[in-house]
């Protein structure tokens, strides 16, 4: 099954197939996304970003995805959002600006809203993030770092650490990972543990139980992979922190010019 | 006479021929301002969207007729303004940035503003409306609309309804629909009743007396097309609206293609 | 030695022969600045526009050159910033921005800025002005506008005339002014004089004593050139105004190209 012409609003929109596909695609682009080489796999096309919250980081990202790969961006982000929404309910906006572009990423502050979005435009539309809830690139971005640096995702030992009742992207991730074999552990203060739907989703996922602990040291004795969310860094001075910045580029170039079906 | 180099501030700026023109070229960029073909019509050449008063909509249709070129956008709108009009005025505002570019897209809260800038600039200007005055694109997109759902505009009954005395919008389109030919009929509400000048202007120009009257129901018995202004569309939920926001694109492409000589 | 990969902080970056470099290249630039001639030379390369601080003349400018040279230009301006730089540092900031990018053009308001923001990025950095330190680019504009209203540098009769004292730009243009043994007359309103350290470095340069004075009309008595600093233009009006805002087009073209390797 393609990806081309698809939403991707959840990590959930994608099987093993298409993420691996994705991954395997991003590994192809880094030359393009480093400038080294010149892509017109995109031109002629363009990618609308309608951030209605900021987040100039994601949209720098993608814009720089698609102009990576020969096309061109238009959008709006923050201030210019009233004039549009003047009078008018998210469902017409969207009507109106899919016209003007071939794919739509947007980020909303309302739970749901990229998800009706999709539903509304004829458009693919791609979720960076509406309220919290799901940023299914990020997880993406996330898989292929770990693939980057360790080689391979299947069988890791990977420990999820901090706040795992509030930070839904962490649900993603460990979906995610999940699907791709790895043995997971949960370690998070008392109070902050991920909700148990998840631990059997994942246990039925993959047949493996993920460990669920409160202890620092204990969880994180086999470790081959730490993803710290929402936790003071001081913590963990000696830690090898690696920066993904770059790698979303390629993934972003990867799953845009996949939905586009370019390639 | 060709459209090269000229400025598009009103309607009253373009010739029968002129239209027809920008309607037949519309008619082929269809299938490039749909992304089904790849333009390089505009490769190299830089449109500066210049928009003093917010209107996302209208940017963005024009930046995606540009990027459906091929060619380049830059620009600034709404909080920007500030800082290039900060100790000078528009003349020398326009007169600056006119060099960074080949043509301006222009939109201005003051009447006559954008005929102002086209007197002072060398590089043709386009009127994105001023201050509710002239927007003649749209008029351009209103033909055209009617075009492709009629087939034709000559000798259609075209309806004009609601606020005909503030919308100015109305007497351009009534301008235009006389030269094409068009039976105008105008309904509104007491009061709110066209200007008689224009009247008068329409008799001159198609030779056909237009009608106007206060009462809906005997305005629309003849109708075939309906074009409503400023008035509560709760009243009409048996019309069929037409959406017409994509013909901005292609309207929009033809104008700018014309009006660089590219084509 | 080459430009390429160089960052361009301020004027004393750059020796003499860097600068015949850039001004001569921006000499074969400047068709394809007025768009008779279509450039492809950064095709597939990003400029990357961060203006902390609002100066839409700047941005239009770097972004016009960038687009007439076929490459692409993202950023941010203004109001964006509070979202990326909320909660990390200005080395945070660049650290994750030049990820996406191949070269950076920066305005901040804290001086020293932009020399901390090119030690921190491994792709190089435009100081675009930093708190009305270093402007690096509107020197080398005047150079090249001396060169192309009198033909050369050398040996002109150049009187800097305004507040010397607090306008920084007027250091950087008098020490390249000199290193083209430039003859420089400072004519400034008493307590407002050129710093005695700058004196003493154009005499270094140059070998030649510029003359300082607070007569108007003696010092103008033998000038090619006067550069006016802010002081009322009414006091002027005989002058002969240059515009230069076109050429500002041209020489960033040059530049642009020259860090990036491709000519």
């Amino acid at each position: 099954m393609s990806l081309k012409g698809r939403d991707i609003i959840s990590i959930r929109d994608l099987t093993k197939d298409d993420i691996e596909l994705v991954l395997n695609t991003a590994e192809k682009m880094e030359p393009y996304a480093r400038g080294e080489k010149i892509s017109k796999l995109m031109e002629g096309k363009i990618l609308e970003t309608l951030f209605f919250e900021p987040s100039t980081r994601t949209r720098l990202s993608f814009t720089s995805a698609m102009q990576r790969l020969g096309g061109a961006v238009m959008g709006f982000s923050g201030t210019s959002i009233t004039s549009i929404t003047k009078g008018e309910n998210l469902t017409d906006t969207i009507r109106t600006v899919e016209r003007y572009c071939d794919m739509i990423v947007m980020r909303h502050p309302m739970e749901g809203s990229t998800r009706l979005a999709a539903e509304v435009s004829s458009k693919p539309v791609i979720n960076a993030g509406d309220g919290g809830n799901q940023h299914p690139t990020q997880t993406l971005l996330d898989l292929y770092t770990i693939k980057k640096v360790k080689g391979k995702i299947k069988g890791l030992d990977v420990v999820l650490l901090g706040d795992l009742k509030y930070a839904r992207t962490m649900r993603s991730l460990s979906f995610a990972l999940a699907m791709f074999d790895a043995n997971i552990t949960f370690v998070s203060p008392k109070g902050l543990e991920m909700s148990k739907d998840i631990l059997t989703e994942i246990e039925d996922i993959s047949g493996k139980k993920p460990i669920q602990t409160n202890e620092i040291e204990a969880g994180l004795k086999k470790a081959d992979v730490i993803y710290i969310c929402r936790i003071q860094k001081e913590r963990f001075e000696g830690a090898k922190y690696f920066d993904q910045t770059f790698y979303g580029v390629p993934v972003r170039m990867a799953l845009l010019s996949l939905i586009s079906g370019v390639i």
